[in-house]
């Protein structure tokens, strides 16, 4: 029922560089991320564009992965207190996805760090006001930084042909980017930071655009960007596209908001990688995720696969039983996978059903049980 | 166009207790506030729905309204140190309108606060996390408090006949609630705090409902509230709403991240009577706020009346220009009043331009150029 709801427009959901451009190619879905808009859906079904993003190339406006720049001789000092990750061998130049978390060891966010400099920081966030958190820690702890929302406006170039694509308009240098590092190109006389990284399970970039509401003979620089590769694009039989669920679920790339909240800590999110700090490295949460870490968890994300007609994802997450009724977990994100050619889902599994091969159950909105398995993660090919 | 686009249904766009119920009375648009729906329009026009307003009772689901609650010995301290809003007289019972002031006195928010008890408050938020700040901030500085996001979701019965509708259910104790007050009522065991407050410049209430996915005799309780409300509210006249931004316009009620954001000072919002602190009083932004108010503000927000078509809002801001072409502002909330007969808005204006009575153009986004002046607010009868 859902479905067919509009969303009220309004300044205070705010557009970025390229909404213009998404609206003339005839987005019919956004939804709402850190304040702006996220388009979800063009003229073609999630399935269509799943297998546009596996062969082609998409142009994606990810504008709403706001940066929070952290910057100043106490940057680095901050920024390592907000992660368990230690960022000691952190070069610049990196993208480190780092968890952060509250008192509690809860999950606030999950984001991307990039490393400018030794005393610049750019943390790209998911849907929370990571902005107000770093502030606040920093406002009260006294530290010498400077945090600011910058001029940033990520653009996502995905799918096996986004290099070649990238190449076409930055050059060759492109290709030495490696996976979640990024380098300095030029663009009409702008620096634009471009990364190997993106919200998908193929090949891609992102280019954190800077320069909103800046012109160049004339034409919005954004409005540019995005012109430029789309021309260049077109031989490469570019569309406009947007983080694709099918995809994304298989991949197992979780969504801060979605598959897990405030609720529940790093490892329950399987982010146990990137909780190893010795114990010299200071963070907020450290003495809640010891005590967890001692106790162990009582439920982890699984990949859930199950039977029965496609299967839409909605905002109410479809409760996982296992075989003799018990509620054991609920499926957050869901979808039809054309691939598998069954319904694939995430969700938090209590202990004693979490391993590859339980046999579930899965209640659906139409009120029909399904059968299904507990997989690991990213799903199997 | 924009007009037309579909909200994204995910579970990180929360639900709230009365989303069923709204979804049953046709809502056909939703905003998002706080990471959770709003609904912002049902069958009718904006105009039917403000006319009803005016003369009979509506329930809203402002569920988005979302508490943080800061308790323990240091909750008083950590919450004076928010905002520049004198807490010294503040009353049990009360609710007090307070900006909250980053580091350089930019609005992050502008909540209503309830003083529950000398160590327990709840800071009933507009859109950002201030649960994040508040965090960030007693982390910090090592405050002895617990902050959390209660199980509470605001449901606010709004319009002339509201007071008679909510004696019919609670009793006529509701009638010694005063304007910016609240009370504790009993529903089906369960002890609700009710105030007299809205968004609307109508009489209204807000029931602080406490106890989502709790059940009374087998229904979900925040669903048997409302049913036991719209149930009562027929012989009323009761309806379904949303705050309507025709009355909310006319009222001068802004609305953070539209009318005012972080780039803005509470002087310019024209809350110089939240500012008044004496000196002792210590709070975050002092340092700039004090800066600001030596040195004098380059723009407040003014009511704009305008002639031509109805004007509808977006996400577009309307450009203000001087009678000789100058950009003086722009508004970020606007509408046709019918009761006006012209089209309203609220813009921040130049302080050479912002005086009552000013002449001004408004650049309407059909490339009209339509004649209007400046007014006081709310706007006059």
């Amino acid at each position: 029922m859902s479905k067919n709801i509009k969303l009220n427009m309004s300044r205070r959901i705010r557009r970025t560089p390229y909404t213009n451009k998404v609206e003339d190619h005839g987005v019919s879905d956004f939804t709402v991320v850190n304040h702006m808009l996220l388009p979800k859906g063009f003229k073609r079904s999630v399935e269509d564009d799943y297998w546009h993003l596996n062969k082609e190339v998409q142009i994606w406006d990810v504008s709403c992965q706001r940066q929070v720049q952290i910057s100043g001789p106490d940057a680095f000092k901050l920024v390592q207190k907000l992660t368990p990750r230690s960022l000691e061998r952190m070069e610049t130049g990196k993208c480190f996805y780092i968890p952060i978390l509250d008192e509690n060891a809860g999950m606030i966010n999950d984001p991307v760090l990039l490393k400018l400099d030794d005393d610049m920081f750019w943390i790209s966030i998911a849907d929370s006001d990571i902005l107000l958190w770093a502030k606040g820690i920093a406002i009260g702890s006294n530290l010498n930084v400077n945090i600011e929302e910058p001029d940033v406006y990520p653009l996502a170039i995905q799918g096996p042909r986004s290099e070649e694509l990238l190449c076409s308009v930055f050059g060759e240098d492109i290709k030495k980017i490696k996976f979640f590092n990024f380098r300095v190109f030029d663009f009409h006389g702008t620096k634009q930071i471009i990364a190997r990284s993106g919200y998908s399970k193929q090949d891609g970039f992102e280019i954190y655009f800077k320069g909103f509401e800046k012109y160049f003979n004339g034409i919005e620089m954004g409005e540019k960007l995005w012109d430029t590769i789309w021309e260049a694009g077109k031989k490469f039989n570019i569309s406009p596209g947007c983080p694709n669920l099918i995809d994304r679920i298989e991949a197992g790339l979780m969504s801060y908001g979605n598959d897990f909240t405030r609720e529940n800590n790093p490892f329950e999110c399987n982010l146990d990688n990137y909780c190893k700090s010795d114990s010299s490295h200071d963070f907020i949460g450290k003495q809640a995720l010891n005590k967890i870490k001692n106790e162990g968890v009582n439920q982890k994300i699984r990949g859930i696969i199950f039977n029965g007609d496609p299967c839409a994802a909605t905002s109410r997450p479809l409760p996982v039983l296992s075989t003799d009724g018990l509620k054991i977990g609920q499926i957050t994100s869901g979808i039809y996978s054309p691939r598998i050619k069954k319904n694939i889902g995430l969700s938090m599994v209590l202990k004693d059903y979490w391993d590859e091969g339980q046999k579930i159950f899965v209640n659906t909105l139409d009120g029909k049980k399904r059968a299904g398995t507990i997989t690991s993660l990213p799903f199997p090919d």
